[in-house]
């Protein structure tokens, strides 16, 4: 399949200056694919002359007069900015003019804009933010990473399905593990949400491992870590402080003086190595999940190789078909009486419906 | 105020070949200070021999025959074993003996066995895990870290309130800053609970920074940040296993061929000094907040140095009379209306009761 995607030119914290040269990194690695680059036409204009892709085959315009603010109240975004690259960008999602798009805008603005324009799948209450993290043995996928502060244990498992088909789709990896994020205290073993959750997992036809805790998340126990929005959001933002800490402790020990600094020349390789598998433009791009639409998430800070990750991520789950297989999964999952079924559960019986 | 502490020996995955030579260091580091070992003879008085500290004259022997076992249920730790060394040394605490103890046995079982024995101070609902983590500027502290899954609001002013009070008397700083751990997403800023914490946060007489994130923890952004037990375990435990992972991954560079194993030779002083900065030994020790007696959990893995930092923390919050001080900001608080008060809410009645 030739995947068509949207691509907000004017999102993230550099705009065209980053987007545009990813665009076109994007398009010689993937001679197959075709991009709708939406945003101001003078400096997205001015980008593509710049990087050589003034009238590049497989880029099409299209021009959208205003931008959503990284600091932007999401109500506003959606209210006002009707003709903002995100909002176009997602437009044209929903007119099937593109399969997927992509932006490295404010997370809040893009996923109620991508909410109110495209609704969710069926099945499907609340979409999730998913993320990959690298771990010790490859790679985890995590959601919910903050769209769902407060989720029912129905929302929990319908992240399980959406998490495990994205590993099935785009790592192409059968029956993929699934966590449930947990807390390992003998006192309580987790809060009632959870315990319920994990309930309704382990009767699920999904490859559920139980309870994994916060240290499980890099030593890759599961390839699936499911949690609420809000601690998800928290433990992504604690490692992302952390990581980000160490590797300055360690610059700072390194060029503290001469003799030190001479250890760094040394040591070069080491760090281009260690910095590598840490690398978090490697693993940028995070995905709405449960939208009639595929909408991948930049990270705002995103340079060039980083948003043309996300780029390509947005690529592969269309050729992979994602959000096809979502709904195969859940509708089977409803037959079986997985999510739907005879317990009364509200969400259950709305997605039946 | 000569410092008088009940040490559970058996605790912890190494037991007395830990605890035994940690209680010798700390007591030549404090030449004022005195330890109630309690244990089981043979093995206590076989590593005391070992160590010269057969008879050491500020040592006093306690015979306890059990052992709380690391996986143990809480309800059997409690029920059947009133003569382990956990549960001993927690009743030393509560008969005056002693005026704290420290174990590096199961945190459910040491909470659970502490809220029985000594019951919570006066105006405290629930009692905390205070965790001390290394950051940018110094170290924070971070509560809770587990023992409440699902907390109120009140419970999270409870625990900012302690938390100030053991960065005041430990670190002797003056009106310490709080964070409140919180999502930044713009569709949601936070549940309901923390939403509600921040209103009576602002309302209190505390130094309130505001929301913290993720990354403010280990940004030193606030000298507490307060959270509930399941975000703070997640928290936790993750940065754990992010920690660990990237260290193993350094190493496995730096180990992997004659050249890198040159560059680690060459590196050593800055591998060494970088190690130092997150040493977790050195910030080790967990206090468990709101307790009528200062109970220090150790991390069960603990080594010598380790086991003698909580130690030393125990000691800390005894000579600086950390549990008064909580007491009388709590009374405080109560006669400001800051905590019990006009609007009625349940656990400020109760404390005002």
């Amino acid at each position: 399949m030739q995947a068509v995607i949207a691509v907000d030119a004017m999102g993230g914290d550099h705009g065209p200056a980053v987007t545009i040269p990813a665009c076109l990194d994007f398009l010689s690695a993937r001679p197959e694919a075709r991009l709708l680059v939406v945003g101001q036409p003078g400096p997205v204009g001015e980008e593509l002359s710049r990087h050589g892709g003034g009238s590049h085959p497989r880029i099409e315009l299209v021009a959208a007069s205003e931008v959503v603010g990284m600091d932007e109240e999401i109500r506003s975004a959606i209210r006002t900015k009707r003709d903002s690259s995100m909002r176009v960008a997602i437009d044209l999602v929903k007119a099937g003019r593109a399969q997927a798009c992509v932006s490295a805008g404010n997370t809040g603005a893009l996923m109620g804009t991508a909410k109110f324009v495209l609704k969710t799948l069926a099945g499907i209450d609340r979409p999730a933010i998913c993320g990959v993290l690298p771990t010790r043995k490859g790679v985890v996928y995590a959601l919910d990473l903050g769209a769902n502060a407060d989720c029912t244990p129905d929302h929990l498992l319908q992240f399980a399905v959406m998490g495990a088909c994205l590993v099935e789709a785009v790592e192409e990896r059968a029956s993929p593990s699934v966590g449930l994020l947990n807390i390992g205290s003998e006192e309580i073993k987790g809060n009632d949400v959870v315990k319920k959750a994990g309930e309704l997992l382990k009767a699920s036809s999904l490859n559920f491992h139980g309870n994994v805790e916060g240290n499980d998340i890099y030593n890759g126990t599961t390839d699936v870590v499911v949690c609420d929005g809000f601690v998800g959001n928290v433990a992504l933002k604690t490692s992302e402080g952390l990581a980000k800490m160490m590797a300055d402790f360690l610059k700072e020990e390194y060029t503290r003086g001469p003799l030190t600094k001479l250890a760094a020349l040394v040591s070069m390789p080491v760090i281009r190595a260690f910095r590598r598998r840490l690398d978090h433009r490697r693993y940028n791009g995070a995905t709405l999940l449960g939208l009639r639409g595929i909408v991948v998430k930049s990270h705002g800070s995103a340079d060039r190789l980083a948003f043309a990750t996300a780029l390509d991520r947005a690529a592969a789950e269309v050729s992979h078909g994602l959000n096809e297989h979502i709904a195969a999964r859940i509708e089977e999952m409803h037959r079986r009486g997985e999510l739907a079924g005879t317990n009364g559960r509200a969400s259950a019986g709305k997605a039946a419906a």
